[in-house]
């Protein structure tokens, strides 16, 4: 949307005062005005470009569905990252008021609350259906939405991409020794992992990454996995592609909504927003796996080699974040409490996916021997 | 429910002609009565009992969420299989109208119609995530819908179990001779499999088995995963648990509606419907990703051996599926078109998910070397 288009339907849309907060809501307005029009309007704020299509279209899908589970009564106008408000000041804008809700990934706020991280994700984390399983039904979700607490917001699932790919290397890594002074951009505690193991971490925007690779300022550069990297065309650059980028094997997009606008809803329309995002976790790993095969086949049909990281990377890697996990438990009784939840789910449901699921994959995939 | 209490609520209820289906609605019932009374009462029979909490679990949960998206205005009552409608006579009873909905898995009917197995699973089918995504995003489900069509019902993802368990075998399975002449209870096209193996598949009801296994009428029995079977104690009798269930790698579980109640539906209550189906999915995988790890770690101290089938069964198994699906494709044009879909999906799904999702879970249950 263009500013023009901005402007014009401020009119219409709620603006709110910035750090008031929502105004208050009639108790019961679940049905739209006899004219058709909503009777609730309320703006999403993301981190995301429309350019990702995938995870801006998570945030723009919770607005639509909740607008057909409404029959238009309520109304949610979503606007991508940098339009209405910073990509990384999601957090900030809901708790302030000045949208009532935002979607984004919870691990761009650990300099706020490190424990915030755990509802996206960190290194060496959950897959995507163990973190969904942890939130819903391994009391994760209620012990985040008591950090979240602090900022007069409230967290919802709403999204994963699965397992990422480790990202774009000019030159192959063959082992611990490749990683030692290389130049890559990988943001966040996997950048922190990463100078961990000797390499020289870069903090570039998403937009200038392809310059930046192919005029060689960076070496290697991640991304998200094959349908999204291909858009910014890194496979023309570098040739080496390598698996899996454990930073992120399974991170969960949020949806936070400031308490007060959620405080306001009637009850039935609290249960719409939550099944619109519970739906889009669904829908966007669904929609990335339909997405990513035919992007790879294009990409091995380029030319680019496409191999695992080797195991000692993943070895020194995981101790590295397991470090750094264990100084921030042992600092803080908050972040503890969270960390012992994830680590005591995670652990059993990694020995039980390990058999049936591991095994069925492993054969499907070709490798039944390995 | 007892008897009484569903004469009892007989007086309130909708209860519909035999072979009339559904009455007309009115067309914007969108709130409950002044009395907060329902104005809309549906049932839904499911084809489960109320002993497999997490599937029976996931038809509670759609009629719940239903009620809650709604403000209770409109009101599923469930059924557990046999007490209104025999288990396996989902379809016909949604068909005929006798209910509104059901909850069944759709290779319960591959007699009627054997493409109708694709919607729930066939031997070495796609894992969970798989299928979701190809139902969702790969066409899989307006496919199907044309199938069930012919039975004037629409059917809805709504909950899956993940990859199965193999079942329960009195001496270890080391190779393929260990199959010949064994007494096995594998139902439906993995019985046919088993059967193409050499075993001697026998056809017990769920409730039957531990006694039939307990007493050597049986030398192995397959049932869920180890939440379901540990309830029916089959770890006490035999010691020998193997994996994958190679013909239940990632069921989908159905809801079905009776298309003229569908089509009385308002618009917002048709998007109400499928989302408490498609929330349900997630719901239900997770339910059994935080349940089944305890259970396995139980079962595992009850001293009971838990290993992978062979590689040389797997591979067998699937060249005795291929055959009897290709079997399937040659005879049948509708079939074929179905089954096409279904393998173009799953074949690059395969070689997407074998790179970092593989790879991270492997590392993650300890075999990054295999």
């Amino acid at each position: 949307m263009n500013r023009r288009a901005f402007l014009a339907l401020g009119g219409a849309a709620t603006v709110l005062a910035g750090c008031e907060g929502p105004q208050p809501r009639p108790a019961r307005p679940l049905t739209a005005t006899q004219s058709g029009e909503p009777t609730l309007r309320w703006r999403m704020t993301s981190s995301f470009p429309r350019a990702l299509d995938t995870l801006f279209g998570g945030a723009e899908r919770v607005a639509r569905r909740v607008g057909e589970l409404t029959d238009g009564a309520w109304s949610i106008h979503v606007y991508p990252a940098g339009e209405l408000i910073p990509s990384l000041q999601v957090l900030d804008a809901v708790q302030q008021g000045t949208v009532e809700c935002g979607q984004t990934a919870s691990y761009y706020y650990l300099g706020k609350d490190p424990a915030l991280a755990f509802d996206a994700c960190v290194p060496f984390d959950m897959t995507a259906r163990q973190k969904t399983a942890w939130l819903l039904e391994g009391g994760g979700l209620e012990l985040l939405n008591e950090r979240f607490a602090a900022f007069g917001v409230r967290t919802f699932p709403a999204g994963n991409t699965g397992a990422q790919m480790g990202g774009w290397f000019r030159n192959p890594v063959t082992g611990l020794n490749d990683l030692k002074g290389l130049k890559v951009r990988v943001p966040g505690m996997g950048g922190e992992v990463m100078s961990r193991l000797g390499a020289s971490v870069q903090n570039i925007p998403g937009g200038e990454l392809f310059t930046a690779l192919q005029m060689g300022a960076i070496d290697a550069a991640e991304w998200v996995g094959p349908h999204d990297d291909e858009k910014l065309g890194f496979h023309k650059v570098v040739q080496h592609y390598h698996y899996p980028g454990f930073w992120e094997p399974g991170p969960n997009l949020s949806v936070y909504v400031n308490e007060r606008a959620w405080s306001s809803l009637p009850a039935a329309w609290k249960e719409i927003f939550r099944a619109a995002c519970l739906e889009t976790v669904t829908w966007m790993l669904a929609r990335y796996d339909a997405l990513n095969p035919p992007a790879l086949a294009r990409i091995r049909a380029a030319g680019v080699t496409v191999a695992p990281f080797p195991d000692e990377v993943l070895r020194e890697a995981r101790a590295a974040t397991e470090a750094i996990l264990e100084g921030h438990a042992a600092a803080d009784e908050g972040y503890r409490k969270v960390y012992t939840s994830w680590k005591s789910f995670m652990e059993p449901s990694s020995a039980w996916l390990g058999l049936a699921e591991l095994a069925y994959a492993r054969f499907q995939a070709g490798g039944a021997g390995g």
